[in-house]
């Protein structure tokens, strides 16, 4: 088991004196309290002897039609029986590599991709093997070339995991086009497609993209999250699997943890039925898109020359490449100093790489804490070109792969 | 990955024409759901920020001081920075079997033992071998001789898994004097010992049994759930473990499911704080022990002779045998179709045993309908014994190990 960078950053979004850019919590103070705390109550007091009482492992029946009222608005087809209730889509990702992948097996992952992902896969010895993405998401030419690659090499690749859209941590969506010519390359080279999309409803312009899994549905396991559109803390996400697969998950799920919580899977099955969650989630979206105009604003304004980073559309973060010579890692104890933090581009490569990105996060922070952080930040990147020109380049953090920032990065 | 029996079960409880004597489901519906679903409430409405959001891996802190309060009724004294929370005991029950064992390793487990372990355990090829129980729990000569036969033959035992109080499913209690001597077998032969025990507040006479880990820190890893003593549909459970174990299960949750649900979480830590829980729990043991009466007096009564079983002394569960002859999992059909359903025997062995037994739980029914479904139990048996009687020998069924009743069954 190798350890993560998730458990350190959630340390640094307690500290109030520094702006963290770190953490990807979603800001679930925007949610109507009042309102949701009496349904709860009252959810309890009335049906406590279900709520409060064991369910099945694949997770409670109408819960997953909603599930599947929910994909529909990204174009997905789907039985309420294909599928599965987990603790968050982090379990998900867990019961797929254990059914999955062998030690040594390959998974294919965009550069850079999910950390959380990237540390499960490593504690079933996978073999991340990284695609490059850019603006428009995962490159096919480069897809195609890692597959003809490992082909002749006689790798085995068990699947890709993707984040299409909104993707953490680089904030790009892959186009319509792409999503065309990643299935058509899959099926050609016989790949599974694990679909993450926890950030899918959460677009700043038009419709919400259509999803892998609304045109493959025999290939692609989509997961998907009531973390960002309803609460993180609730723990509730799912799988949609193809059949087979679907059986293997519940037996999986059943081993791991019995079943799901009733307590939150029911508090989701009541939000859905009897709150405005369709209007909530467009509240989410306009709080979250004044965040964003927030940070690029910012950034366009304050960050020195040499600079350069994404323009997301949808979801939660920015990912920012530092002039040549920098290093995020090596940096960010000095941004921590300066009371700013953000997450260091290594944690979300498997192969040492990362090293001039970082991942800034616009979820959290209030705008105005937002400007005053890529303030702060840019006054250490500053600092930082100049110490590189005086000294011929800052030193480099020598370590390598998904690792712990230290307690002297939190 | 092997099936298990829990899945059915859920489904044969549904059924409102049978008495079902199956499920270990908690009697949830006892406790006081008004002030339970205000207390919730208010908690959402008032903490939402916290309660709604991602917590830690480990889980949230005052929760584990509460769960050390909780443990030192057994005489437990540990420190809250040893305690990890789980999704249920049954995470604590898989992160462990996950950081131990390797394909073909041995554990050592009662016969009987818990049937969602052993499912577990199956997940993880591990090799359980069984040490014989009676009325006073685990016989430690027949420990001594096993693992004396296993050293002979060269095998890695990596640790014993027992629930010494109320077990499930013999609903039998290891004596203090067997504690003593389970705990200086497994020290001189530096056996790990892991002790679950969700039942250990439930007894009906006196003051709690002394757990394994009150007298032995290094070698026991603790497993507890409020599963029974508050509600299951929470799913909160955790361990104890020695320091060093208790950092590998943090990094192994964290990549199974982020971190536990806050949501659950802060629910027990604010009825821990401000409802009468040692009251409750005494409500609990009081409605318990009125249906333990009504079982034992109901099988006293009814059931033919040559039939024997256990007297529970707390928990859920009567261990019943049958006569020589008869099969209770080839029986479990007739059951049901005359509407009363227990557990059979065989799911609790991973060797094939457990033909003449079956789990009876009296935690659920209310007494006149335990009385009622003793009753039919009592006339499938006798019917079975005439069976026997003309025929020579009722029909075994066949197959072994861990695994599902089959939709017949259900």
């Amino acid at each position: 088991m190798v350890p993560s960078e998730i458990r350190a950053l959630f340390a640094m979004v307690a500290r109030p004196e520094v702006v963290s850019l770190a953490g990807g919590a979603p800001f679930v103070s925007a949610l109507p309290l009042d309102a949701v705390g009496a349904m709860i109550g009252d959810l309890v007091a009335g049906k406590g002897a279900e709520v409060l009482q064991y369910g099945s492992a694949q997770g409670d029946e109408t819960l997953r039609e909603h599930i599947c009222e929910v994909m529909a608005l990204e174009g997905v087809q789907a039985s309420a029986d294909d599928v599965v209730v987990t603790v968050g889509a982090q379990q998900a990702l867990d019961l797929i590599t254990k059914i999955f992948i062998d030690p040594g097996d390959v998974i294919l992952a965009e550069a850079p991709s999910y950390v959380g992902a990237l540390g499960t896969f490593a504690a079933y010895q996978a073999d991340v093997v990284h695609v490059p993405l850019d603006e428009g998401g995962l490159i096919p030419s480069a897809l195609r070339e890692t597959l003809d690659r490992l082909r002749r090499e006689g790798r085995r690749v068990k699947f890709l995991y993707t984040v299409p859209t909104f993707q953490n941590p680089a904030g790009v969506t892959l186009t319509p086009a792409r999503r065309a010519q990643i299935l058509e390359i899959c099926a050609e080279y016989d790949v599974l497609i694990v679909e993450d999309n926890p950030y899918g409803l959460l677009g700043f312009d038009g419709e919400p993209m259509r999803a892998l899994r609304a045109d493959e549905a025999e290939r692609v396991i989509y997961l998907g999250s009531f973390s960002k559109t309803i609460a993180s803390g609730l723990r509730v996400g799912w799988v949609l699997a193809p059949h087979a697969v679907r059986a293997k998950l519940v037996l999986a799920a059943e081993s791991a943890i019995l079943c799901p919580s009733n307590f939150s899977q029911l508090a989701v099955r009541e939000y859905l039925a009897t709150q405005p969650w369709r209007e909530q989630i467009k509240d989410f979206r306009e709080l979250y898109r004044a965040r964003r105009d927030a940070i690029l604003a910012s950034l366009d304004q304050l960050m020195p020359d040499g600079c350069s980073w994404t323009r997301p559309a949808g979801g939660f973060f920015v990912w920012l490449t530092l002039p040549e010579g920098l290093d995020s890692k090596a940096m960010a104890p000095r941004a921590i100093a300066d009371r700013v933090a953000y997450v260091p581009g290594t944690g979300f490569y498997a192969d040492g790489g990362g090293h001039r990105h970082m991942r800034l996060s616009y979820c959290f922070p209030e705008p105005h804490r937002i400007r005053e952080g890529v303030r702060r930040l840019a006054a250490v990147v500053e600092q930082e070109i100049k110490l590189r020109d005086t000294f011929g380049g800052a030193a480099r953090c020598g370590s390598t792969g998904v690792h712990t920032p230290g307690p002297d990065v939190v």
